[in-house]
């Protein structure tokens, strides 16, 4: 099954000869992977997703079936992967267990069903409990990379995610090298290789968002590799829509609130401390507002990249950006090949352990921008859970960053679906920032700012300062009939109209 | 209003010519505070509480009081100071707000009658947004400490907590130096200077339990310190009652958890991980057992050591213990002192930022065993709010532990107040550990080990394995309905009834 060296490679990016013996097809590639396998895939945001093994994958699985055999799969990625990708594998029932994270709306729904396993876990946590052996062995990797040097080092490719663990503990590897990626990335990664389990782990040296703490590629053991397949494709990301009015009011909340810490000495005055912010309309405006705001050379320790980003590293308004992920469309792929030798100099990507690791999110102060589904009055914050049962995404990073950072804020529009949803409810069906973990509320009605207030007070300041006007007085109203009762407690509650709001949305399809 | 000479030094712990010029009593020390001062005091696990200055203010508010003033202040500690000192600020309604932690009946209830703010924040952020400002200007320090030397440096007492932050940032400082703390203790301590706010922090180099990365002493501005009071009173810490057999039944699934996790090779032979344990019975077992399981030379990185520790320090079960606090019964202080030489090989105290540092905690890869009031069948954990809002004691150190370690771990009895509560619920109605962080949960009736399940397969593991047996056909009930719902979602609930088991309470005295 091994390759004939009749199959030379086309693309030239296979610069070790060990390797380019080991090219073959993506058909004959995922005849190393077995039913009930536990396999690993690069992809973080989309970026990075191995673009023809995972779907000669699903045929397979398809055919199998056809069979009358059962084919599936525990899938670990590094974070969202692409929605063909998901779709695909999820289509042919090939996936017992999805973990970290998902965004695709065929797994979403097979997950609400009951019909796949999902286990939704902090992107920092992966790699650790993957290598504690929390899931098991690790039977297959299958890894984007750009390309193989000389010495059979892998050059990354748009994503690092996980992919370093991948190599490290799976039992077989399988590399897609895709030309796609431009040869030119080479030397933008930041490969950190000073990871390890306990008791053996020391400090990660990084005080900075642009220091260097790895090396620009990563290292397998050639004897693991059983199969090089060359691809030639984009990663799919479309481009951003303009920002809307919502958005641009919430930015706008955010950019003063900056100031005021500012005004405050809570913040430095030019570059703030490093920004890390989820993906999406209203991190994007937020993101745009940052050169209005007149700041120049501000920081970015965060998980994606998108194509506003390099706008702002072009014209100096952020210095330096680290993430584990260059989601970028086409037209951002050109930017950055066009410029390569300038953006290599104030981009770099590491692993998405490094990226999100508690200790350096802690470290270096990072201002925790995450988006949300809802909040309640109290500032517990529901990211996962659409009425409390059904998973939209996934947590991802959103922890990481909330719990460690300098402060942590969640941004939402203040209603969904023309207004049916409150996004500021009595309390939240599901939790997955605490009280404890979040300071700041932004809508685009205003900010809450919570630090240092007891559980009513911040009530008070989210209804008047972030609920939507039309259902602030529901949300007084349950308020003031909870602080009412005889010892209504240090966080008042209604307990049998709670949820009210999200009662009243299931069965009358809004919240008013 | 400074003490005249004659008043000289009783104790002869104050070393410094510069310092015993400001002796003085504790009533004249109070001067120095004015009503809405923030006064930030020692005091975590109840030791190192001030022993005189707060009784003496309490004394001056209700002075205040009955001339018709208003008299109160924002009250900052470690964590829990005494009962006694809790008390009496309470009682003379002396505390505006108080953070970031209390276990005392008189300020529950005044914060439950919404007559008290609380903020209820993780341990290991206290420290950071003090200095980062989120709390204003802190008007007053008052420390208790051990002892001043030649230098002016200070000998700290039975706890670190915050003191050095305190000490740091606060206007004035008003010193405590109490004769009861063991003179032989100095040199126990570890101060760390090297924190810093961003974007200077660098990293924490501490890589062992044992480390020593700081100094024995705190450093303090003299022109600070405006008042040095002599006490002489003990901690008070009650001697530890022996186990019952429900939190012996507890440590028993707790040791079995570790030996299987060393056979599956997660866990090392011999000295496992560093382990933390919360205070109480259920704690006080599983350190108790440990001799039991034959462990040698482990290492415990924790908040509090109490009694029982000393004793596993003694007979080599544990090599080494770090703490924030030394909480001790006056058996246990003598004991310390008759083998001080010996213990202070072996038990280092540290300040709470860094007993609790995310940093720290990740690296050394700690056991997180953490009492919880009650899980969810999904494992979503309530740590402080009794039917979901009155406020039992605060979140403490457990969100620092239990987001960090290498392995999260929850225990409880299965039941209270004699069955009528069961610690396991259809849902938590205040979360402080999300499903994303709690990994195993423990009672008398079993384990759940819910690592890498989905949200359904853990509600089966957790009912059956944690919940108490008279319980369990009432939670199975509610899942099964649950599920059967059309689109159940990732985690099935019947909002309707979500908090049925705590309505039922409120309205019945049970549960059931």
């Amino acid at each position: 099954m091994i390759s004939s060296s009749s199959r030379s490679q086309a693309s030239g990016r296979i610069r070790s000869a060990a390797f380019a013996t080991k090219v073959m097809s993506a058909e004959e590639a995922v005849g190393f992977i077995h039913p009930a396998d536990t396999v690993a895939i690069s992809g973080f945001g989309g970026a990075g997703t191995p673009k023809a093994v995972v779907p000669a994958l699903a045929e397979r699985i398809r055919e199998t079936r056809a069979t009358g055999s059962n084919f599936t799969i525990n899938l670990l990625t590094g974070a969202s992967v692409t929605s063909q990708t998901e779709k695909l594998l999820t289509e042919v029932d090939g996936i017992a267990l999805r973990m970290p994270y998902q965004a695709e709306s065929t797994a979403r729904k097979k997950i609400n069903d009951g019909r796949m396993d999902y286990v939704d876990i902090h992107l920092s946590h992966v790699a650790q409990q993957v290598w504690e052996g929390y899931y098991g062995k690790v039977d297959v990797a299958v890894v984007e990379i750009a390309g193989i040097t000389e010495d059979g080092e892998l050059i990354p490719s748009s994503s690092i995610g996980n992919n370093k663990t991948w190599l490290d503990v799976a039992d077989k590897v399988i590399l897609e090298v895709n030309s796609w990626v431009p040869a030119e990335m080479e030397g933008m990664h930041d490969v950190y290789y000073g990871t390890a389990l306990p008791p053996n782990r020391t400090p990660i040296q990084l005080t900075r968002v642009e220091d260097r703490i790895g090396q620009p590629t990563f290292r397998v053991d050639p004897a693991k590799v059983i199969a090089v397949v060359e691809t030639h494709g984009r990663d799919g990301a479309n481009p951003l829509t303009p920002s809307d009015g919502v958005s641009q009011a919430i930015a706008g909340h955010v950019l003063d609130f900056f100031a005021h810490e500012v005004r405050a000495g809570r913040l430095p005055a030019d570059s703030l401390l490093p920004l890390q912010a989820g993906i999406g309309n209203v991190a994007n405006a937020v993101l745009g507002g940052l050169d209005r705001g007149g700041y120049k050379g501000l920081t970015c320790y965060s998980e994606v990249i998108q194509d506003s980003m390099l706008r702002l590293v072009k014209d100096g308004t952020v210095a330096h950006a680290s993430a584990t992920a260059l989601a970028l469309s086409e037209e951002g792929i050109e930017e950055l090949t066009a410029n390569i030798d300038f953006y290599r100099e104030h981009i770099i990507l590491r692993p998405q352990e490094i990226s999100n690791h508690p200790e350096i999110v802690r470290r270096l102060g990072v201002i925790a921008m995450n988006g949300m589904l809802e909040a309640d009055i109290y500032g517990n914050v529901n990211s996962t859970h659409v009425m409390g049962t059904k998973i939209m995404n996934g947590i991802g990073g959103s922890g990481d960053f909330a719990r460690n950072g300098y402060v942590s804020m969640f941004l939402s529009p203040s209603t969904a679906r023309g207004g049916t949803i409150s996004a500021i409810v009595p309390m939240v069906p599901h939790v997955d920032h605490t009280e404890h973990d979040t300071q700041v509320i932004v809508t685009e009605h205003g900010l809450a700012d919570l630090r240092g207030l007891s559980p009513r007070r911040r009530a008070h300041l989210i209804i008047e300062n972030c609920a939507h006007p039309e259902y602030r007085p529901m949300l007084h109203d349950y308020f003031k009939r909870a602080e009412a009762q005889p010892g209504a407690g240090q966080t008042p509650h209604l307990l049998g109209e709670a949820f009210g709001f999200h009662q009243r949305y299931l069965e009358t399809g809004s919240m008013r």
